[in-house]
């Protein structure tokens, strides 16, 4: 099975009004409530397309007991750390006139040391069936830099494969670290290296170890940039709109079922990360591809 | 006391970001979280100017469990008849750039029949040791029409004044059983009675039965429209900004303690009512009045 870890998941609640009015007030049915963050959306790419995946993340406070009831009724595999900080929202509200979706994330309670301790121990446990293991999202206030350095050391102790999608100082710790693949987004990478250029910015995550980087550009596709050789840029030849949340998950997903499945060459990669992205923008939840997500990879041009 | 009954309670959040853009994804810390609910505000109101309330409300599930804490902590005097449904949550997202606030109001879960019914048995036993009874605010999904008309009759078989802040069916049903003011703003008596003129559409309520008609009009002010005589026009000489969240809370508190004191005449109510109404916009939060509501008073002008 594919590892993701999630240190910081959120419980999202989305609201759905007719049209939202800043300064107004507006009457909304309660929300519908889900566990998330990014791991937690990665899982649910996996198991859709049919690798199975296991869930280790945190749950703290009400909001928690809700988090492990819907991962619960999901039926995704998973493992809850208790935590004494309440598990962050994640308030989302829908415009039904305009198709926005406007977010409040809250950024989360910090991790004690020894539930720092209770997560790694997890990770240790779980790495011995696992063909892959996934860091991805945001870490609680105060969390150490090496948390998904951590997660990257353990997957290569056993051989495996890794994928980190974070920013700043983690990800750089997981690229020394040797992760197998590191996932920016271009604004994230160039909060991390202060280098705006993406090809020049994920030069600094491999010369520091990262076997791969990978950079997502929004509607200009994918790139994958390997420590040798050329980059590979990815894009679906056709414009799309929809929901861009969870793009990047999907993209994560792609490459861990591809790591997993022994296929490391940055073409396959990227034009996999690159199809389930946009398979992803055409469903309207996180977490979720379009059913057409097999046939939009042939339609990914590379060059 | 005045006893403050409050159907549909909400579990406040309050979020602050730099600044609200839709479409866009925020990050924010932890929101500030408080027991909401018009009656609630009302009921802080009459703790600050002195008047001794007591809140009937509802709770359930999780947020009621919160509502519970936040209401003990406030050392405000309370009950809570337990229901099946979650307490609602009342969203408000605070741009600090534009001074904003933008709010989603959960509409709520319906109460059962044992539930309504165990709401009723407490009023008719805390009805006994007050001095005006207070119904205010938006019912739940499917409550009986006859709600607030149902607290008015058992104020008045105890010869108690009250004060009903609804709209609607419930408000004109509670005019019918003879409340004493019945406090609708503008759009809501537009409305409830279909007419846009508030003086004709404050007759049918008083036609209906109502002891007064307390309209707020917002940076108007506010009208008084008794039974027989001319309506007393108030309002603050000078516009005011601040938050208009809980001004008429502050109204229905005004008016509460002067009926709980034994004053009936509309000019002394809508006097008072629209200066607790200012000096309410003049505070950070709904339930709360700016240090010198006692002084604003003096600066209203009736006609």
């Amino acid at each position: 099975m594919i590892l993701t870890v999630t240190p910081n998941p959120a419980l999202d609640l989305t609201y759905r009004v007719p049209r939202l009015l800043p300064g107004e007030t507006h009457r909304a049915a309660a929300p519908a409530v889900r566990a998330g963050g990014k791991g937690l959306n990665v899982a649910r790419v996996l198991a859709q397309t049919g690798s199975a995946a296991f869930i280790l993340t945190t749950a703290g406070g009400a909001p928690g007991l809700r988090l492990a009831d819907d991962l619960e009724a999901s039926q995704l595999p998973s493992e809850l750390v208790p935590v004494a900080a309440p598990t962050r929202s994640s308030v989302a509200v829908f415009d039904e006139s305009s198709g926005e979706t406007t977010v409040i994330n809250e950024t989360g309670g910090p991790l004690t040391p020894a539930e720092w301790t209770a997560l790694h121990d997890a990770v240790d446990r779980l790495v011995v069936p696992a063909t892959c293991v996934v860091g991805s999202g945001s870490l609680p206030p105060d969390a150490p830099d090496d948390v998904y350095a951590r997660l990257a050391a353990a997957a290569d102790a056993h051989g495996l494969p890794s994928v980190i999608d974070a920013v700043g100082a983690p990800l750089v710790r997981a690229a020394e670290a040797g992760a197998s693949v590191v996932k920016p987004n271009r604004r994230e990478l160039a909060e991390t290296t202060g280098l705006d250029d993406p090809v020049a910015g994920a030069r600094v995550l491999l010369d520091a170890g990262a076997g791969l980087v990978l950079v997502s550009l929004g509607a200009e596709g994918m790139l994958a940039v390997p420590p040798e050789g050329e980059p590979v840029h990815a894009r679906l030849g056709t414009p799309l709109t929809g929901n861009a949340t969870g793009a990047g998950d999907a993209a994560v997903a792609a490459v861990a079922s591809l790591l997993a499945a022994g296929v490391s060459d940055p073409s396959a990669l990227v034009r996999r990360a690159t199809a389930w992205s946009a398979a992803a923008v055409l469903a309207p939840l996180a977490g979720e591809l379009a059913p057409g997500f097999r046939d939009v990879e042939s339609r990914i041009e590379t060059g």
